[in-house]
């Protein structure tokens, strides 16, 4: 099994980290320090060594940061932790509602002057810079300094150095030397002599190259240089690079990954245009370095954000196969689950079998996310995770969010159904139906070219807000192809500002969550793809639309027929013959059975 | 007639003025010279002695600036009128696609060096600071200078001072006592001492007055300090004031109008806190004057935008009463309309016809616009405005756009219908009803507060985008209660980013136009108002939902019933049963025999 179902937060050891943190910081002259959930590559997912905030708090969030202070430990999470941090950490931690309210406000209230410590190599130049902003003017000021949880955290793990391998051009699409000449002729045009990237699934997308230094997604760590001229400066391993010299070939310079810090000023000296950082995700300590050494920086977007972005034709291809076999075990796991004695069933089971589902496939490397199997009230927990504590028998009348997605070599996965258990009361079936509608308004869109998800997903929502419902999350993220399954810069919600475009793959999962009660959602994923010209199209007019890339039924017995629209029912019924159309082959018979049923027309 | 057909378009002018300007410039020094459309108070319409870049260029758009240089004069107008401009202007101006082309960015091109002169009272600072970021680095200047098109203009107009008249508070709804000392508390409440107030709809909505200083507005010009303790200083005529004394009573200080620029800074002398000023709509000027007497200034939104946009319960009766009575104007209208031989009317027959239509319910103070009736081809110049030259009979097959709108003293309004003649092709047919489904959908739509214009527009134009077809303009156009018939802040669109609140008016108005063939509007004006909380309703969720103004029948000709849903075609009925409820008592017989034959069920 990937999954476990551990308890992790240890809420008992929080008070003693602390007063040692505080011990530190008085050692160094500060009134204060930031502990961030993130690491020096700003992603989701981190590994042990750097997990300094479930550490030292026990808030086990995948997002989130603490601010110790000497009287008060405010620690910061987001509307979907609001429950857990209060489970996970203990009363000398106070938790506070982020990003409501934002660290440079809560410093403001809780001192009138002060020295607060950060690491600059966890922080990014633009959020320092917004909380200066919130401090300007004060007495209090930002200090970079060594980072103090690690000075205090005895038994700290190692960093983690697991094989890289190649991701084969049958996969990648596109050979990493023409990656590097694309991508450095665009930094060649902004007059740009290098671009510094520290994220590890720009790294691997750029060198098609894979790991599995965290959990849930193929990254190595480490950071790159690329230059105008083509060629990348690697901080990587070296020793997890083994067999790969014939793969990197001219062009590609390996240093050891712990001198990143230290040699990157060295390999930019002398440039003759300025060096390129993103601001939302190069560490200030690069910034530092450089500026130390006299070398030129200018913030610009980082190169391969939106080129990684755009699937190629073979990462869709690999997209569709993907999900084609993930979609069977999907059916393999609902057909299994109907035929369950499902009140003798716990959350726990739910995923196990799901997993064992994937595994069977013979192809899952991964799962791309811990599995979100969450019934009855633990439903409207969006982002729950089971642990033998939580862990909940199913009852007659529950609906279960099982939200889950694998990592194949050819693509990601995520894909989440909400099942049932016998007979569920009509106000949920309404705000299943309600969701359902969202999804697919969502999935016959069209638009002109130059639009973001933010003009978009109200899409989504409107047939919940008709009846005065809605949901707390955005309707959709970007995902990638064999590598994180929420990746940037494309979105479908409020906050989603970069225009779509063709080989943007990107979640539809409109939701609904009572809390206490219930919970619903619907995922499917789909790509963007140009839309035909009809009979009566503008001809100077570019349109874009969604290619469904996700095929596993929707639970009809949930559906409140009534409420659709002619249209609405017909979309359902070809969705769902499609559905029979590309998965009943890859099924045994009694899958087969229950895919036939899942799929009559409503 | 309020109305006139005139060709106001003066090309052959253009050199000699352009001539006259350019040896001013040489006279002070100057390498260029900007000539903007707007007016110290950055309006819509301008007074004849500010139609500065009309009198220039010959260029009679509602937006737009000429930058005149030594060798090139650039006119800069946006896509509405890159037809016209060339009509408009002799060969030595140059039209440029603006706002594609910024002027910053088109000066770098022009010129290596040179000092660019501009008349601070007619740009803000934020419009100059946006100029001035483009020309960071280059040895291009911005100077603040007497504005040289006065020093050339002969026989420049005298400033307008129409008598003021005061608006009841049976229309205002609130007492200008009581809007002073709320707005005062808003900038108490911030810190701030005053603010200054250059915005015509903003002081006359403040004091519940109105003037006639420019046409179709019913604005009173001038400008105002409000005070944090609810006092204001009023430079505004004064003769154009007289009998006004007891209206104003205390608390408002008169000041001569033209001692504005001179003595603002005495009046914000000595004061504890800073004065606000907002930074797109208060003159650079105002903020030179205040930094010379050494006066501390904060920018913040100006203090009346939002209130006056938020209509009180008063000012929606007098719209849903100034809507009746010019819905039942536009129903005369059309019934004669369908009893003429169409072909032997021109285009101002229409527009003539329809505004003694409106005179004829005695209450007509101002149409709110130039009517716009674009007949065949000329529908689809989206703000055209039809002259003894362009004006055009109707054919057989045509569509007619007609926009129009009438300032009455409980309201102002603003409606688009689509008219034809004969038989319409289909496709034709197609595009209008896509646009009245667009228009259907935002007239349904519900959402949860805090949403703004640019997240809810798509919904107006999705059924065009599914046959990849689309609009170039906005969705919809804040309307003010006796006040500019294009206000802010609030709108329907794409740039739309403040919340919409109860009580904000809106046109919901989409189109669809084929250059060169036709062009096609629904427009109706919606207020703002909560929904109601419907049985599944999320308790702490606040919905708002549009609440529909205009009652006037959509041509059921030109709709394909086919392509509507039940649920549009619901609407339909409901909405023409409700058209022929609220107007039949106010009809003539004719008139109501057209509308119970133009509401029937389709």
């Amino acid at each position: 099994m990937f999954q476990d179902f551990k308890v992790t937060a240890r809420p008992e050891q929080g008070p003693a980290r602390l007063a040692k943190l505080r011990a530190a910081m008085a050692q160094s002259g500060l009134d204060g320090f930031f502990v961030p959930r993130a690491d020096a590559h700003q992603g989701e997912y981190v590994a042990d060594c750097d997990d300094r905030l479930a550490w030292l708090t026990g808030f086990t969030g995948s997002a989130g940061f603490c601010v110790a202070l000497k009287g008060i430990a405010g620690v910061f999470v987001d509307g979907r932790y609001r429950t857990q941090v209060k489970d996970q950490v203990a009363d000398c931690y106070t938790p506070v509602d982020w990003p409501e309210v934002q660290a440079g406000p809560w410093l403001l209230e809780q001192l009138s002057a002060g020295k607060i410590g950060f690491d600059p190599r966890l922080y990014t130049v633009g959020q320092i810079a917004a909380i200066e902003t919130a401090l300007d003017g004060s007495e209090i000021t930002l200090v970079p300094c060594d980072n103090l949880v690690d000075q205090v955290w005895d038994d700290r793990p190692n960093a983690p150095s697991e094989p890289v391998v190649v991701q084969p051009l049958e996969f990648a699409g596109e050979g990493h030397v023409d990656k590097r000449a694309r991508l450095g002729e665009t930094l060649a045009e902004a007059g740009h002599a290098a671009a510094v990237i520290t994220l590890p699934d720009e790294i691997c997308w750029l060198l098609n190259i894979r790991g599995a230094d965290i959990a849930r997604n193929p990254l190595a760590q480490g950071f790159a240089v690329l230059h105008a001229d083509s060629r990348v400066d690697l901080w990587m391993g070296p020793d997890k690079l083994a067999g790969l010299e014939d793969h990197f070939g001219e062009g590609i310079t390996v240093h050891p990954q712990d001198q990143f810090w230290d040699r990157v000023a060295d390999i930019l000296q002398k440039m003759r245009a300025p060096v390129r950082l993103d601001k939302d995700s190069v560490p200030m300590a690069v910034q530092q370095a450089l500026d130390a050494a006299d070398i030129e920086t200018t913030f610009g977007p980082a190169p391969c954000a939106l080129p990684k972005a755009r699937k190629n034709a073979t990462e869709i291809v690999g997209m569709k196969q993907a999900h084609l076999r993930d979609g069977a075990a999907m059916v393999s796991f609902l057909s299994w689950f109907e035929a369950q004695d499902k009140t003798a069933l716990s959350e726990i089971d739910l995923v196990t079998q799901l997993e064992n589902a994937r595994r069977a496939t013979g192809a899952l490397l991964e799962i791309s996310f811990d599995t979100i199997a969450g019934s009855g009230p633990n439903g409207a927990i969006m982002h729950y995770r089971v642990t033998d504590d939580t862990n909940r028998m199913l009852q007659n009348g529950d609906l279960i969010v099982l939200d889950s997605g694998g990592q194949y070599q050819d693509g990601t996965t995520d894909i989440t159904r909400t099942l049932s258990v016998g007979e569920v009361d009509d106000e949920a079936r309404r705000a299943f139906t309600r969701v359902l509608q969202g999804m697919i308004a969502v999935s016959k869109l069209c638009w002109p070219t130059g639009l973001a998800g933010s003009h978009l997903e109200a899409a989504g929502r409107a047939p919940l807000w008709h009846a005065g419902q809605d949901f707390d999350h955005g309707l959709g993220h970007g995902v990638g192809a064999y590598l994180c399954v929420h990746e940037g810069p494309q979105r479908l919600s409020r906050a989603g500002h970069v225009p779509l475009e063709a080989g943007m793959i990107l979640s539809n999962e409109p939701g609904y969550y009572r809390p206490g009660a219930f919970g619903i959602r619907i995922e499917n994923l789909v790509v963007v793809q140009d839309a035909p010209q009809g009979q009566d199209a503008d001809a100077h007019r570019a349109m874009l639309q969604f290619d469904m890339l996700t095929f596993v039924p929707i639970e009809a017995d949930l559906i409140v027929t009534d409420m659709l629209s002619p249209a609405e029912i017909d979309w359902i019924d070809a969705y769902h013959a499609t559905c029979r159309n590309v998965l009943r082959a890859r099924l045994a018979p009694e899958a087969q059975i229950w895919l036939d049923r899942a799929t009559v027309p409503l």
